[in-house]
C-alpha cells in the first residue's frame, strides 16, 4: 500500500536581510506570496498532500490573514517555529504519524517542479531517505575570515591542505523526503551544530541516503539578488 | 607607475552539449555572441585592455569572420588553444610581458560587470593574485558515483567521513588576476589534474592568493538552462 503524503513547509525564518519588515517568504514573486508558491507546487503534484506549515509565533496570524484576503484556500496545519531549523522540524513531525512520507520543504525554494516532487514521492515509497542534489559547477575554495588588526575588515584567507575535489561535490537542495518514521528516530537525537539540513541528521543517525538529480532552478531565494532572478524565471515559464 | 591591462578571454572549450553545433561561446545571448559579450565587459571596463583570445584552431576564422560581419571591431591578439585549459593559459602567457596585471576570463562569463572589474585590476595594483569568490548558500554533499552492476545505472552515494563545512567554501568565479610575471612563473610547473583554475597553478606553486566579493549573476553558461538563465538577467538589466 503506498504512504500517505505529507509537507513540512519550514517557513520559520524571521530574518529581514531582503529590506522591508517581512521575512522573505512572505515577499510576493509575480504577485503572489512566496511561501504561498512553495505550497502550491505541491497541491499541484500530489492533491492529496498534507500541507504541514511552520510558522514562528508572531507570523501565524499575519499568515492566515494574508491566505484569507488572497483567496489561498489550502488546509494547513500549522507547527510552531522552535529556535533553530532543527527544533522547528522536530515540532512539525510531532504532527505526522508514522508510516507516511514526509517531504520537508524550503519555503523559500518556489521554483521547483511540481514534476520533480512527483518523482520523489513514488521514488521515496523504495528508499527511507531521498535527497535532490545538483553537481557542483565552481572551483569550491576553503577559506576562513581573518582580521588583519585593530578595527581592519576581516579579510578571506585559503586554509592550508583544505582542497576539495569538486568531481565530489554536489549541492544539496529541497524537497527532502523521508519515511516519517525514520525521520522521527533520527530527530530523537540531541541538537548538534553541523546539522544543516535534514539529510544530514538522518545520516548522524547511521541511515543511508538515496540522492536523486535535482533541478537548477530550484534555488533558495535568500537575497534581493535570487528575488530578481526568480522573477525572471517566472516570468521564462509563463511564455 | 600603473601596471599594463591584459585580459586571457578563454574560448577554447569546443564542446557542443548546449545542441546545435557551435560550441558554447559562440551562441547568441540576447543577440550577440556570448564571447563578444565577455569582451566588451572588459572593454566598457578599461578601454585600454589588451586582449587576448584564446581559441581552437578550427574557430579561428569563424571568430574572425563573426567579427567582421557583427561590426565588432575589437583588437584582438589570438592565442592557439592546447589540450588543456592549463595549456591554453600558457600558450597565451607567451604573448604577454613581464609587469603587467593579467586577468584570465572565462568566455562564457559575459554577465560580469564592468564595476567589478574595474575595481579588481584597481585591487590587483597591489598583490600579485587575486581571485573573486562567492559564499556558498548550498549545504554541499561529497557523493561518488557508484555502478549497482550489470548494465545498472549509476547511483551515487555518500563518501564516509567526508564532510565540508559549508561556513568555510566559497565559490571562484573569473576573471582571476595576476601580476603576470607571477602566472607566468606559476605556469612553468609542470600539468596536473588538480589544476582547475588559474588560483590553483598559482597556489600551489606557493604563492598567497588574496581574495575580493565576486558577483551572485557572474554565471558561467554551460547548459541550455544557463543560457536561459543569462537571457533573463539581461533582458532585467535592460529595463
Amino acid at each position: 500500500m503506498e504512504r500517505k503524503k505529507y509537507v513540512i513547509v519550514m517557513a520559520a525564518g524571521s530574518g529581514t536581510r531582503m529590506g522591508g519588515d517581512m521575512p522573505k517568504q512572505f515577499l510576493e514573486l509575480d504577485g503572489k506570496a512566496i511561501l504561498r508558491r512553495s505550497i502550491e507546487v505541491f497541491l499541484a503534484a500530489c492533491p492529496d498532500v498534507t500541507v504541514v506549515t511552520v510558522l514562528q509565533e508572531p507570523f501565524v496570524g499575519i499568515w492566515k490573514n494574508y491566505c484569507l484576503t488572497s483567496g489561498f484556500h489550502c488546509p494547513q496545519v500549522i507547527a510552531k517555529g522552535g529556535i533553530t531549523r532543527f527544533h522547528s522540524v522536530r515540532n512539525a513531525l510531532a504532527k505526522i504519524p508514522d508510516g507516511a512520507v514526509v517531504a520537508v520543504h524550503d519555503g523559500v525554494r518556489p521554483l521547483v517542479t511540481p514534476e520533480l516532487v512527483r518523482r520523489m514521492f513514488v521514488e521515496c515509497e523504495a528508499v527511507p531517505a531521498l535527497v535532490p542534489v545538483v553537481p557542483c559547477v565552481d572551483t569550491m575554495k576553503v577559506l576562513r575570515k581573518e582580521n588583519a588588526g585593530d578595527g581592519a575588515a576581516a579579510s578571506l584567507c585559503e586554509v592550508e591542505g583544505a582542497r576539495v575535489d569538486r568531481e565530489l561535490l554536489y549541492a544539496a537542495q529541497t524537497p527532502q523526503m523521508f519515511h516519517s518514521e525514520v525521520l522521527r528516530e533520527a530527530y530523537s537525537q540531541a541538537y548538534d551544530m553541523a546539522f544543516t539540513d535534514d539529510a544530514s541528521v538522518v545520516s548522524a543517525h547511521g541511515k543511508k541516503l538515496s540522492f536523486t538529480i535535482g533541478e537548477r532552478f530550484n534555488i533558495k531565494i535568500t537575497s534581493p539578488d535570487d528575488l530578481v532572478l526568480a522573477e525572471a524565471v517566472v516570468r521564462m515559464r509563463k511564455g
